[in-house]
This record gives structure tokens, C-alpha cells and sequence, in this order.
């Protein structure tokens, strides 16, 4: 039988911009994750998934999943691996660690997510975001860091769908009031319109408050089979109903939709886990999407069915995506404010929809039983989906 | 149910020092992978996993999965990941993909391993080889590179078990003289005794042929839910039995054996491994074992269980991994002569067990049945082992 697989709990270190190595953050993290799951001991954790994106360059560090279990006192027994899809990493950690535990191969595995982004050696971050594009056909040509290529995005969303700069400033300014009360997050701070619309420009039309941080951070959780998460939490049990991830180009000249503002991987993505999940658009309740940029948000509002396509703007204007609204999004601040080590994002996001399920967010939307996180990759190469909920799949 | 899961084809390019970039290497393993099963398109295959460590370094090149996928006109809608484990990230990538396969999340996935190890900038291959150990621990303190560590092991197991030169000299020989009819490999060439004994040292006792050369090269495996295997080939099917990937320690200080001879992280693999395929080391007829130094596969026969702890040396001398032998192994060469392009070893070694099994080997052991991969990681961090049959798990 395909076991059920829930996710337990979970654990972050404060985000931002930290004196503190790699293993420092991860340290943190795991700490806090296993004082979330008092009855689990290290040695009762058999498989260790740690997503991280840069710390070959940035910290001369490869085949870094043993050194993670090692700093965290795990001795894993089922699976010890480094996944690296950049941005979307976290996610893709849960994806894996899910499939190994539903089919028997592993009964308790943490996926930790770190990032440690502001080193000594400026350089190597430079070539980081370098390496995120496609070197051979599009970061040897400049197209390699990401705000230009979001300003794109942007351009072509306000050119087809008269979205606009007050538009892509609520995002932000929303987001960040979900963050203001967050401990964990870069950013506390209450945005206004204002300010979101005066800041100065990164690459126009994105403002600084359009474009997330760099950060250092990490989080991790712990997935287990059903039997073991019931001996493991009192909590209610939270499933994994199911997820995707698509990647339909890489090179942005082979761009899948019609224009950048048409993201057709996120849309097959999203189809895909919702029939995996055996639900709709209609049944999430709460969800995180990938909000590196503000007008990220507003087309994955519309590829994941929450609205129209091209009305993302006026729907999140209008509040859709605050508590009370139609579908609360990003209620931990997001990575525009919690901000985004790459590996640690697919994980924060996962700690936030499973705390909205178990009823105990710092902004609760009440009585939430679905939920679902978004994490993109790179310049937008990969749509990585999963679906939570109270109930499994039956 | 849990579904079962097959290995329905392999292909490979050629290893060596190429004059070819790593997505050169990837499309020449793709295309050999999708010319033996001709039934499958690129369209058909809904997942990719990538096993690569070091692009990030060498080239620049993070998040690669989805150029892999693209450059093989693959569109992923299940998973579409990059795994380091560094030496066996290939193995980990069977690993993962078996578990969304067999849960359902997946139903044929293509897993690519490649590495690109000669590059002009010389000093990032330096890098990245001080990169593989515990950075903090070990590799700053000069414990980076794999010869002088595999060069102490092969020490301490002269000093317990009173192992020869000769005894390391036989393991080439035996791997080079399948090696030189294998067109794939690096090195194609009868190697003698004498030859063995009289090259030159890299560290002592270590001579050249006692150690595996840099390799670039890529190889890929499609794996599938067996109701499709069905569909896709007409070989006898070949089913992935079960597989355990363990890491007890990581900096060189946690050493977990008594010694460096002593592994006990590859006994804990193996039973586990064994338990999960329900096969002991005496039903395995063929086995891939990672010959990264000639010490390796000594110790390798000895913690696999195919012969007492501290016979290696005998055992191999005696012609026991020889056709014929009690358990043929690297019945391609291995590392020592078809190389080790770290990514794709694993599925290197997945390949030639497939082709055991379905009985179209170069050197064939008749009758195989069942067969084990073990690939290691970085300076003995972990072990992974995959265990294939020609009957499934019952």
C-alpha cells in the first residue's frame, strides 16, 4: 500500500543578513524543528534531504547532505542527499522525501533548506547568480541575474493586461504587513503605498520593494508516515495530498507561453497536483506563492485558478490575498519580506501551511483545511507544486 | 499499492578526456539511453532527474536539471531535479526516482548522471576537489583530495589484515582486463602484474593504477512503473528489489569504525539493503562495486558480506570477482578502468547490472538473477546500495 505521508513539524532560524556560517543557520533551524516535535530524537530520524543551491561556490562545499546530518546529530539510514533545483530547492526536497517515505523506503526523513548568502567573497556571489540562468544561451549574453528578467515579466503583464505600478506596490505593501509580525523575517516593517511607490528603481518597472532580498537563512521539517507522525504529534495531522513539478524550457528563448507574462508550466503544474490532490482551485483555503517579485505574485494568482488570467493585479488590490479575502496568500510575509535563502524557501513555506492546518499561524485563517505552496526556480525554468491537507487523498 | 519498478534501458557516452561540453556528454549518453527502447519518446518521459556535482563550479552552471531536460527534449510534469552526493549522486538519483515512481507521483523518469571534469579553468577542478571533503574540518586542514585518504585506508588494512601490494595490484588487473573490451572506457587496456606493481606512486602504497583517473563522461537510465515497463520492451524486466543509502559521520574526526579499514556505514547499508530486497549477500550472482582505489573494492567484499572482514585481499587474488568466481564483479571495468565522472557512476554501474540480468552483458554471468550496485561519496562519507532482480520483491 502507498503510505500516507505527514508533515510533522518544523523549525527556522531567524532570516536576514547574518554573521553566522552555513552550518550555523542549519543549526538553528534544526533546533527549533526538533523543540517543535518533542518526542523525536535525532536517531529516530532516518533519512536527511538537505536543499541547497550555492554552497559549492559560495562556501567550497559540495556533497554537503553528510556534513548536514552530521551537525544535526541525525545518522542517516534510508536516504542522505543534496537537492539543488536553486529557488525551488525546498520544495523539491519534500517532493523526494515524500516518495521515499510513501513507498516504504523511509519512515521519518527532515528536508532541511539553507542558504548562506553574504560571504567574504563578493565575488563567488556574484557568480552565483550567474550560474542561475542558462550559462551557454543566456547568462553569457547578461540574461543571468533575475531582476531584469522580472522587469520583463512585468512589462509584458502591463502591456497585455493594463496591470500597473500601484498594483504591483500592494503586493508588497500586503506582504510586508504579514511580515511586520514575524520575528523570523528580514523585514519587520510596516510598508505603505507610499513608500512601496517611492522607492527607488532596481531595474524599472520594479522598485525596490517589488524585488525580494538576498538572505541568509535555513528551516526545516519533518515528513513521516502516517503511523509514526501519530506517535510523534498530538497536533492535528496534516497530509501531503499530493504536488508536481514542471519544466517545459530552460533557455528563455524557448520560453513555453506566449509572451513572459504567460507562464503555461505553472499552469500544468498546478493542474497536475490538483488532480493528484483530487481537489480545486476552489478548495484551497490558504496558500504561499513564489513572491521574488511582486509581479510574480500576481500572475500565479491567475495560473493556479485563484483568478482570471491577467486580472492578478485587481484581485490583489482589491484584498483577495489578506485574511478575509478569497484566498489568503503569503501570511508569513512571503520571501518579499521573510525573504529567500534559495534552499530554505520551499521550506518556510511549507512550516507556514502547515501551521495554518494545525490552526496555529500567527495569522490564522480560520478552520483551513487545504493548502498549497508555489515555488518557482531560476529564471523561471520550473513550477514546483504541493498540496496539504487535514484530510488525505482517499 | 506501492508499485513495483523497473530498469527498462541504459545508455552511455563515451568516458574520458572529451572534447565536449557537459550537455555534449549528456545528449550523446541521452541518445544511446533512447535508442535502447525504441518504444519511448521524449514526450513520454515525465520526470528527469540529473546527478551532477561540481557544474556549479566547473561551469557556471547551477540549477542544471532543467537545461538537462531541455537539451534532451524532455518536458518534466513530475519531477524535474538536480542531486549532488557527489561520487554517488547517480545511485541517489535511482534512489529518488524509485520512490516517486513506486508511490505514484511518477511513472517514467529518466535519471542522467554526468560530470565535465577537464575544463580550461584548471584551478576549479583543484576547487572542486577540496570542495568533496568536510570543508571546515578536513579539507582546510589538507584532507581533501581522495588519494591521501584512500592511500591511509589502504595503510591500516596492510597493518590489521596484512594486506599486500600484490593483493591491491590484482583488483586493477581483474577490472582493466574486463575494462579493455568495453569501448566506453577510458582506459581500454590489458594491464599486468607487473605493470601494476612498477607504476608510479601517486601515495604511497597507492600507485597509478591503484586509482581511478579524472573522467568526463554522462550516462542515463529510464526507469518505469512495471505496467509500463511492459509496454516499452520486450527484454526480461528487471526490477529495482530495494536500496538503503547510509552516512553515519562526515568530518574525518567522527570516523565511525574502529579504523579506516573498518566501514561500518557499509554494513549498515548492506543489511539494510538486504532486508528491504529480502536477499542476503549469498543470492547476489553479479555486483558493481566502487572501485574509486583498488583498497576500496577490498574492504567493498568484505563489509558486502561476500567474504569474511579482512580477506578482501585473498579473495580477490584468488579470482573470486571473476567470471567464474563467486561473485563476478565490475564486470565493465569499474572505475579504476572505465572512469569516474562522479554524477554518472552510479548509473553507470546500474547499466552493466541491467544488462546482467537480462543477459546481454559483455561479459555475462549466466543465469544472473539478482544483482547489487554500491557506490560511495566523497572521503567516505556515505554508502549507497541498490539491489536489482529479475523477480520483484514478493
Amino acid at each position: 500500500m502507498v503510505r500516507r505521508v505527514c508533515i510533522v513539524g518544523g523549525g527556522m532560524s531567524k532570516w536576514g543578513v547574518r554573521e553566522a556560517s552555513l552550518w550555523d543557520l542549519v543549526q538553528e533551524a534544526g533546533k527549533e524543528c526538533f523543540e517543535d516535535v518533542p518526542g523525536l530524537k535525532p536517531k529516530d530520524v532516518d533519512g536527511l534531504i538537505f536543499a541547497n543551491a550555492t554552497a559549492g561556490r559560495r562556501g567550497f562545499q559540495i556533497n554537503s547532505a553528510p556534513i548536514c546530518a552530521e551537525r544535526l546529530g541525525i545518522k542517516p539510514k534510508s536516504i542522505c542527499a543534496r537537492v539543488d533545483v536553486l529557488c525551488a530547492s525546498g520544495s523539491t526536497g519534500i517532493l523526494l522525501a515524500y516518495g521515499l517515505i510513501a513507498s516504504g523506503m523511509a519512515d521519518i526523513i527532515m528536508v532541511v533548506g539553507a542558504e548562506k548568502c553574504y560571504t567574504p567573497q563578493k565575488w563567488e556571489v556574484f557568480y552565483s547568480e550567474l550560474a542561475t540562468g542558462d550559462h551557454d544561451w543566456d547568462s553569457v549574453h547578461g540574461l543571468g541575474l533575475p531582476p531584469p528578467f522580472f522587469a520583463m515579466v512585468a512589462k509584458e503583464h502591463m502591456k497585455h493586461y493594463g496591470t500597473t505600478k500601484e498594483q504591483l506596490a500592494w503586493v508588497s505593501v500586503i506582504n510586508y504587513n504579514y511580515g511586520a509580525e514575524n520575528p523570523k523575517a528580514q523585514f519587520q516593517k510596516k510598508l505603505t503605498l507610499e513608500e512601496a511607490l517611492n522607492a527607488p528603481e532596481v531595474v524599472p518597472p520594479l522598485t525596490l520593494y517589488d524585488c525580494c532580498p538576498i538572505t541568509d537563512g535555513a528551516a526545516a521539517v519533518i515528513l513521516a508516515c502516517e503511523e509514526k507522525a501519530k506517535d510523534l504529534t498530538d497536533r492535528p495531522l496534516v497530509y501531503i495530498r499530493g504536488g508536481a513539478q514542471v519544466s517545459l524550457h530552460a533557455c528563455s528563448a524557448n520560453w513555453p507561453g506566449e509572451h513572459f507574462a504567460d507562464w503555461p508550466h505553472l499552469k500544468v503544474a498546478a493542474q497536475r497536483a490538483y488532480e493528484i490532490a483530487k481537489v480545486g482551485p476552489e478548495d484551497i483555503d490558504v496558500a504561499q506563492t513564489h513572491d521574488c517579485f511582486s509581479i510574480s505574485q500576481i500572475i500565479e494568482v491567475e495560473e493556479l485558478g485563484f483568478c482570471k488570467k491577467g486580472e492578478g493585479g485587481p484581485f490583489i488590490e482589491s484584498g483577495q490575498t489578506k485574511i478575509g479575502g478569497k484566498i489568503p496568500i503569503n501570511t508569513d510575509g512571503g520571501l518579499l519580506s521573510v525573504g529567500h535563502p534559495f534552499g530554505g524557501t520551499g521550506i518556510r513555506q511549507a512550516i507556514e501551511i502547515m501551521k495554518q492546518l494545525q490552526g496555529r499561524a500567527r495569522f490564522q485563517v480560520e478552520g483551513a483545511e487545504i493548502g498549497l505552496t508555489h515555488n518557482l526556480s531560476g529564471l523561471n525554468f520550473e513550477h514546483t507544486i504541493v498540496i496539504y491537507g487535514r484530510e488525505p487523498v482517499k
